[in-house]
């Protein structure tokens, strides 16, 4: 069978996917019966190509890492915008990798809802629309039999969600803790080797990790983001991004760092979901936590996810220096759950 | 639907599992559409029962506990052996917790073949079959339609094999590592307190998380058959466990540890699978780590098992002060695993 798929948002997680798609194709047809052909990418400023016939797709990344447009790529035709493509592309599956908007989640929200509307399965590794319509977009995927899925949005490629989805069955997650931001981390463990907080952060953003406006990072957004997101889905909450109020690592100094040290601590930002009542609290802050311990030792770019279940007590994920590979791997894993649930009755 | 569920072995982790049974049973009603009948229980010294009516699991656990045989449970007849068991006992699902043998896997082997022969579904906690014949039992269940589980084997309920079969889709299992015995790793961390080596295997067997033979932890057979077992299912190997040469920790002192920890170092014992040229190497042995590694910051009965893959990178899951309740745990998801394949086409 050949499943046609389309891209709102073309950049280095997209590209890192279409590489890995082309790189397997064969594996891909022999174990899960599945051939692809890219009809549609729409991008921001290199243009937006419709193509029934096929993209391809090594052409187009190729093209975008010469900082070309993708205009009059062969067999293409220029179209306006997302929602145009959307409603033009007839994919199977839309991939949504557009960047984060920590205000309200758009447009990848409304990108999300068009597709989906259209019957159209959604990827996506974008956490904003996860965090701020999750229960809308999930009730709109059951109503069209679409599938929406967003592995990509908590730690890359770590089976966060889908974890908890299929190898949990029976158990209540009760809450969570994690350090799920990789550029915070990178600056508060360069700090402890002596290095500045301003060092640390340009060799996060030289590394691709940093967010495109890397305050998202610093702050607390998108850690807070991720665990908005994490709550919507594991915990059955329907919590507004906009009444978290995380608190970044802005204000950690060296000496900070060298007086928990002292202490045999460290400093690591934070995110929390618990049940407070019968409510569940998202908390995003630095905390001192022992170097020896598990969090303590979670360093660089490495992100950790504990949580805390009925049934089966407490286990942690630990995703060790992650990649762009690794976000991309998201997709692919997400995509042949597409396909999985595509077989059943 | 009414599930008919008979058990061969009724330790700790089946009477946990029991236990749970019955405290979620309204849960597992409502969310998975079944009701279950226990039809027959197995035991080495407290006899073995069949009762077509049902047995009262709580009765059969109290007389159990109290050091009661179960012959004479109301409704139930008594039975030679779990061979005879089997034969007699038209369950839907069969759960084999009987002792570890390191020599052969038997005789749980013999029970799990005889078992999925007659078409029943069987799930296992214990390590001995899935090290010693895993690919001739996984033929076995394919060839008569029926599953073969194995969630509770290796870390408990921690959900290591189901996680990767369900949520690394795709991806290849490259090699592991891991922490995977808590006899050793109470002794090892109990001593870095300056505690005996006897005195720490003491608390291990005070708190039921000893095998019943402890030499097999403390010389590292435990690991050694779950590291082949991981081989054979993540990674496709046919290793024959008594070419396994595993190197426990009977050999560590004190000494050792005060060494290590002037070197910032801890000693764990690590179980490894890893590719070495086409084959698959197994090993077993005490290992110096630093101790604010992932691995140091491992202690008491908690346990890691980290897996490098192809696509994903390197993955770790880590489990938390486990206790009987997580094994259990592992029955149960395995249970409503089954479940879940039942409803497929």
């Amino acid at each position: 069978m050949e499943v046609k798929l389309a891209f709102a948002g073309f950049g280095n997680v997209a590209r890192a996917f279409a590489r890995m798609l082309v790189e397997r194709q064969n594996d891909l047809t022999r174990d899960y019966g599945f051939r692809f052909r890219a009809t549609a990418i729409s991008t921001n400023r290199h243009g937006s190509i419709l193509s029934p016939e096929g993209i391809d797709l090594i052409e187009a990344v190729d093209r975008m890492e010469r900082g070309e447009s993708l205009t009059g790529l062969a067999g293409s035709e220029s179209v306006a915008d997302s929602f145009s493509l959307i409603e033009q592309c007839d994919a199977y599956i839309l991939f949504e990798t557009t960047p984060l908007n920590v205000e309200n989640g758009e447009p990848a929200a409304s990108y999300i809802r068009r597709a989906l509307d259209r019957r159209i399965h959604v990827i996506t590794a974008n956490k904003g629309p996860v965090a701020f319509c999750y229960r809308e977009l999930r009730r709109l995927a059951r109503t069209r039999s679409a599938s929406f899925r967003f592995e990509g949005t908590v730690m890359d490629g770590a089976p966060v969600f889908n974890m908890v989805e299929s190898c949990l069955p029976g158990a209540r997650v009760l809450g969570f803790e994690g350090i799920l931001n990789s550029t915070t981390n990178i600056i508060l463990t360069g700090m402890e080797e002596g290095r500045s907080f301003d060092e640390c952060l340009m060799e996060a953003e030289r590394a691709g990790i940093a967010e495109a406006n890397a305050d998202y990072d610093i702050d607390g957004w998108d850690a807070a983001m991720k665990a908005v997101a994490l709550a919507n889905v594991l915990m059955g909450t329907e919590i507004n991004p906009r009444e978290i109020k995380p608190q970044g690592i802005r204000a950690v100094t060296n000496d900070d760092i060298i007086t928990a040290a002292r202490r045999g601590r460290v400093i690591r930002l934070i995110a929390r979901g618990q049940q407070v009542s019968d409510e569940v609290v998202i908390s995003v802050a630095p905390e001192e936590v022992m170097k020896d311990s598990p969090f303590g030792a979670v360093r660089g770019s490495s992100n950790i996810l504990k949580i805390k279940t009925d049934l089966m007590g407490e286990i942690a994920m630990l995703e060790t220096d992650p990649g762009v590979r690794q976000t991309a791997y998201a997709l692919v894993s997400d995509m042949l759950a597409v396909f999985a649930r595509m077989r059943e009755p």
